[in-house]
């Protein structure tokens, strides 16, 4: 196996300057640099960069923390994420935290003990939400909510949620239910937000009875509609809060004979790959899921670098997706 | 903040005991560990695991390279793999190869280069297929086929196929086309083995035109379906590669009029959590991919460790799931 002599040999320039070249690019002359990644190239030199990482006490590494790595959503949110990574010459760890705190703690101390440099947070977290990462941590919670502390990439999902349910009152809907995550997410706290406010300005009521509540997962959007199906006075049109839940809800529907959008609408959030082939096909509010995965990066980048952020939080537009599992309210 | 000595002093033992504890712990008695353990906790120290790193030469973390991890089957995959790396001490890098050969080899890279101590391997591969990753470099296949080279873990792709294709002619189709994966892929070459063997060992004859070629993407299988629609003699069943072409199919069919399964039955292959919502519910085989993610990596670090493997091969069972995609040939 070639050596780093050998490398320098070829080269024409000195060992140092080989380290130099692998460690500190920016200190050595383009002309060098050249010369002695050629050199590399042709003698198959492998540096061990577990070296350079320990010299230059950088781990080029960032581990990006998912309550649910089996959710589409986070999953093209990470290969977005992993693709600008790699073209930085970072790695990305994941840190599948299945929602738990500890397993939270745990990868935050990998960056702590140097074998990351950061954090990306997939984790909704909002002002009052517990955070967990030390101040000292570099970290860009790409999920945020209004008032999330730190660097933050998010949507507006107040508005959105606003919009789509705004959308539902134009069809003539007045009683719609909603399936919403559990209680204290704080997406699932900004869209209700959201779902209230169209309510009022139509001088619609709010009902409680009208809101049931799920975890994100087809299986629970699947129960949360019997609560609607087993009312006296049922809703014409339910307000998912993602699409997993919305796609288990029309399952439910269907199986009691209850006709999507004929008899009743149903609405997503996050338009993920299966909302186009469901049937009927599902209106929904789509995230910039791949732009949010680059930002976060470039963001994340700035942090560790120690670079100032033009902005703290970026806001990124959402697109509202009309599809066939909305109609008007039905006749009596 | 706390250093290596404070630890020392606290827990009465030498800086060297401290460090040996840490980088390795087998070479120091469990009395003097539990006292290093219980002072790092006491004081807070953070040891620079880089500088462990360095000193052991090992990076504690394995690449997993995967062809798309917006497939739900790799993501729950990965999810397994990443819990068992953990409890290991092991971190996962990401490796979003896109299917590309380059993305792939920067990967290996990162293993030749020691900022990862192997690889776990998703793209199918088999005795014929490239396989880009050199014979010292720690590697387990997880998407093995038959013959696949070195260590791997796989299902019997030809007889899980075999088995689906037995139902459909049990069912009395005889007419049945496949949504295949790309030609050269080598899950969809055992895949169509097994769909031949069926046929020949009912007197069938296999015909060219009842393959359609996909790419195990939703869009490739909505348009892979046309083919057979158009068809003067069209088959009553089609065996898809994949859950997601499947779903993709029953679209086309869907819009096409055709009522599945009184006039056309079809089936897919890995039960991804979506099969079970489709409309109608999709016959298919079962793949433990869980438990392919947590064997994948005890394997890997047997290699890693230079452990004897007691199977250089492991074949886990599939399930055979049957729902309402699939009903007797339609009566002419």
């Amino acid at each position: 196996m070639s050596n780093i002599r050998d490398v320098a040999r070829l080269a024409g320039v000195s060992v140092a300057t080989v380290s130099r070249a692998l460690s500190n690019p920016e200190k050595v002359s383009p002309e060098s640099l050249e010369k002695v990644h050629t050199a590399i190239a042709e003698v198959g030199y492998r540096p061990n960069m577990l070296a350079r990482n320990f010299r230059s006490a950088r781990a080029y590494a960032v581990v990006v923390l998912v309550p649910d790595i089996a959710n589409p959503f986070y999953s093209l949110f990470i290969r977005a994420l992993e693709d600008r990574a790699h073209q930085k010459g970072y790695a990305v760890l994941l840190g599948d935290t299945r929602g738990t705190p500890e397993r939270e703690l745990e990868y935050i101390r990998r960056v702590e003990t140097r074998l990351a440099d950061g954090i990306v947070q997939l984790r909704p977290s909002s002002e009052k939400s517990q955070n967990n990462i030390p101040p000292d941590v570099p970290c860009v919670n790409a999920c945020g909510c209004e008032y999330t502390t730190g660097p933050a990439i998010r949507i507006d999902n107040r508005a959105a949620a606003r919009s789509m349910v705004e959308y539902l009152i134009s069809l003539g809907h007045r009683r719609i239910g909603v399936i919403s995550g559990l209680k204290d997410n704080p997406h699932a706290i900004d869209r209700l937000e959201g779902y209230k406010e169209a309510l009022a300005s139509a001088g619609i009521a709010f009902e409680k009875d009208l809101i049931a509540e799920g975890d994100f997962t087809m299986w629970s959007g699947l129960n949360a509609a019997f609560q609607f199906c087993n009312m006296k006075n049922r809703p014409t049109a339910i307000f998912s809060m993602n699409d997993e839940m919305a796609i288990g809800a029309m399952q439910t529907l269907k199986n009691q004979g209850i006709r999507i959008p004929e008899d009743m609408s149903v609405t997503g959030f996050d338009d993920i790959a299966y909302a186009k082939y469901s049937d009927p096909s599902l209106t929904t509010i789509s995230q910039p899921a791949e732009e949010m995965g680059k930002m976060a990066m470039d963001m994340l980048l700035k942090v560790i670098e120690g670079e100032p952020l033009s902005q703290r939080e970026c806001v990124l537009p959402t697109e509202f997706i009309i599809r066939k599992s909305t109609g008007p309210v039905p006749k009596h």
